[in-house]
């Protein structure tokens, strides 16, 4: 058994986390922690878990966390550089949900998320922790970086044909649609029921910390650096992310030769749901569910629309955190993420 | 393995099926029937699927029906009541998850459902799925009704009391708080979004076939007739049932011996929930899951209010389907069941 | 014209008291106070008001507020206790929206607001603004308290029954459903849109505020003392409360007779609509319009069920604000109060 | 007075044109049609509208209709095409809030809606309901097709940079987003709530019939001919069209050189607000009002996002409608239309 603990439990992550850990046939959730709720059941503060086990918050302790096999760090960026090089040198492994070790540049992340990165050695042995294109880095880290919601479901769409060069530079768009937890569990006016209901909005339209990470994702993917527009709204919907991508293809390709590329690359990939040519996937068809599904279309000659949806809370965070556990424990990859999605 | 089969798979009731189903280990889905939809792959209706298997829908047909193990009917009334005789007269055994067998008396049944009966004999024998209250008849019967949603959840809420003789008559109210998808996944004008959404409304306030069904099954348990006020209402979600019950209590209760009497009698029962006194359950902590939480308030002596949520597909129709399944195969009531509400 | 001022313009009472008195064409909003956002032009923060002037937020001032004709408070409670004697010594009328003056007993403001009155003088001449019963006094008074949303929704649905003397006593319920705008414009997590979207509870049912209010009233209306039971819950909606409000007669009536009852009590009342016997009113159907739709039920003899839908804001607050001032300024009742509610 | 007649009010823009010609002061809705309710009250259907008048819908009758001023079609496309020439002669101006008329080539009308045109001469005379693009032509006007609701919203958008030839060709996309209403007042099982709420989709991204509106008339206001990129999305809401437009400078442009030209042209708009440069604008800013809120981004030099938000059923529809026969009848533009956006 993997004894795994967790930094952070009081947000959505962190009740994801145990929705999938819990009942994990490999796993044992030893700890979770949360300073303001220490000594509080974790299912007085979520009523879903009533029933499966007795786990109460306990405050960080570093002592305690040194004896685990892995720490999944569900906390706001600059928590997990200040705590994980001192688990990894006791050879405890890291799954940071955060931000702190998304993006390789530690001048990137500090022009991005205004402070200077506290750790750069361990940012510098940080794998990106997106199976589907880093799976062996992933097998043999000790600290993965689980990658952005927006970039999960950005990456996987674009990077097949990114990968192939089959787009043109200076026309990448990624138009994507959230749901509101993806913004956390946050006492935020702004999030408040009647501001976000039946109403819809763009927001950071002018600059967005996940467009530097699709960007050096796509561009370590592609082999050259690359720029895209990144749009982000917010929905009036719980969890889901919707993202329409758009390129201009470098040379023409007809509708089968794109559908084909991209059911091969995703070939076996347990995660990635290539639809038929055409399709319009709907958010709540992954609701729930550790799954990228994709569908493409081609309304004119050469114009590409890529339409990919997660759950933003399983394979845009907390689900994909687990398969990278599976994966980093050798575990197979798929292990206790077999939810259907729940629908309606 | 039990091999089943869905008499009527397109609706919410039959997809939530299929989510509980595929997964059962002891469980295989030979058949999925719709005649509108034959030949149709189940996925392409219902993507959430997708990846689970390649059923195809297929007309209904009884000879392929007679060689199952068991059949689920989740059809509109008056279905089940023309095919489960010869069903069981093959040995197969039988759960509707329709009206057609709940109401033991068939004058109700005509008088509340506008057609008379057309099977008595199989009426008689038919058994009310709500194990916690008839655990033992369902593990013996043939043919198994599977209770209402609203029924669920009031029944659940009431019972404990009435059992034990400590509710007064005369002022027994279920006021009832319900989902979308309890009114079907049906072509209706006033069902969708725009008439629904940002809304509330009360409906069938003067009269609705769910409360002969509590009468009758909530008597039974008394052990004497009584009457019920039901006032449903319709809630801009998409799944849950919140019934909100009133009583008035015969003699002075503490509210730790209120407590006491729900905790002892559902001490053991997997699907019932039994909250801290004075806790406020919400639909979405039930949300997918197979479960019924309650909680129990005295806002003064002897007015006691309780709150009963379920999510209606799950515990109010599919999910309480497979648990009495489980129970009539003599296999745990559990399996299969132990999804983990998805919250939020 | 009518020199206004709003305390506490940052809420959404205070946002709809300036839809409604903008347009008024009797007012001129002169003022309207927030400490947080003195400075910033309203529609900076509400811009649905864009192009309706270049109103400021100022610091409170009391030098200012006394010029005023009237002051509509918008505040928590303890606020208007604290400056409504002083502007009635400078001639300046008051509308609380708050609830430091709906609770005539000085003792049981104190129990259930956790304070003690701070001016007792000014709540012995405080009027209590349902202008369908105290339509004269209201039409007199200095200073107004505007009724609270639930009990508006659920006075003037039991009161015409009570008035007569029809109702038994102990039997009277009223379970209520509102929007989330009822809980006000705070950063709270428990009302961020994944916590109350698609999800449905109740709170509050060992004891909420609005009860006594509720109790008192309808004990003022009826001639004699009654209590009842009181059960909000929060829906995922952002406006409306449907109250559904059950009671025993205490001698046959015929329905013709009940509706015939309530048609004559309104019958001349602008925003009082009594629908046809058995209808059920959705709360989307008074979205943004200050009426209260009613709708009576008798589903066994001697049992009613009542109806009751406002607009929380409207009817339920601001709309009956501008109604109650009005009134006190001797202006039709419905001047500025024409809208047709927003339906879908 | 105008007396004014709406052919096919069972639907939401029938009923919306009602919210807002009712209160009209030069208005007097004289006529609704509806074949399914004749003889019914138009506040049976519609309870919002309760205490407006005792409208009843009547069977559709042309020597009726040819008494009045103005005909509004409230109908699906194909039926205004029949009716308009026999008005057209008889002296009653029309405008249709269908498809019919508004795309003033016949050909590709018959592509896109599936019927050849039956009034092509009607057609040739009809000019397009844009008063901010068209206002001298919708004066002169006996026949105006009212705008799409999404070509509305992209229009407004776009329209100011492409006239004065700022944008590439190729590059212009136009992601949108809309409420459900948009897609009628229909018995659609992909519309009812279940289906719909807490999820996001795209839909006709291959091609939609809104695109060649869009191209049509914007090539019209730059002078040439120009394609763009169109993806429309249904999201979890009533009302409400968020369209995200994007677009490459031709030369180097400021922001505050970008904003001012917007500023410029639409100066003196009654119903366009630019908002501040860099705003995020949200659909619930426009909720019930006939208003388009603009606001411009330049995430990188060169690339401009435009938002553009509007109520569908408002300035996209109804309100748009009223618009135009004010003009139409040299009233003031504003006149009847100066409702606040509701917001919460």
């Amino acid at each position: 058994m993997i004894r795994a603990g967790i930094v952070g439990g009081t947000g959505y992550t962190g009740v994801e986390l145990l929705r999938l850990l819990l009942p994990h046939p490999e796993v044992e959730v030893a700890v979770i922690t949360s300073r303001a709720e220490a000594g509080q059941r974790v299912d007085a503060h979520f009523p879903n878990l009533r029933g499966y086990g007795d786990l109460c918050y306990t405050p960080p302790d570093l002592a305690e966390l040194d004896t685990l096999d892995v720490v999944f760090f569900a906390t706001p960026h600059g928590v997990a550089m200040d705590h994980a090089p001192g688990l990894l040198a006791k050879g405890v492994r890291v799954i940071d949900l955060g931000a702190d070790f998304r993006l390789a540049d530690a001048g990137l992340f500090a022009r991005w998320y205004g402070m200077a990165h506290r750790a750069p050695e361990a940012l510098a042995e940080a794998r990106y922790g997106l199976p589907e294109y880093y799976r062996k880095q992933v097998g043999e880290a000790r600290l993965v970086a689980n990658p952005g919601c927006y970039p999960t479901a950005v990456i996987l769409g674009f990077a097949p044909l990114l990968a192939e060069g089959l787009l043109e530079d200076g026309g990448l768009i990624a138009d994507c649609k959230s749901g509101v937890s993806g913004a956390g569990r946050a006492a935020r006016v702004d999030l408040i029921f009647p501001e976000v209901a039946d109403s819809v909005n763009a927001y950071g339209v002018s600059g967005h910390r996940h467009r530097p990470e699709i960007e050096a994702v796509l561009s370590d993917i592609r082999g050259s650096g690359l720029e895209l527009q990144f749009t982000p709204h917010l929905m009036p919907m719980i969890r889901g992310i919707h993202a329409t991508l758009y390129g201009q293809l470098r040379r023409p390709l007809s509708d089968a030769a794109l559908q084909d590329l991209f059911a091969r690359r995703y070939a076996g990939e347990p995660f990635v749901d290539v639809m038929p040519f055409g399709s319009h996937p709907a958010t709540r068809s992954v609701r729930g569910a550790n799954v990228c599904r994709i569908a493409l279309h081609q309304p004119r000659p050469g114009r590409v629309v890529i339409l990919s949806v997660i759950d933003n809370l399983v394979k845009g965070a907390a689900g994909q955190a687990v398969q990278n556990m599976n994966r980093m424990f050798s575990l197979p990859e798929e292990m206790g993420l077999a939810h259907i999605a729940l629908l309606p």
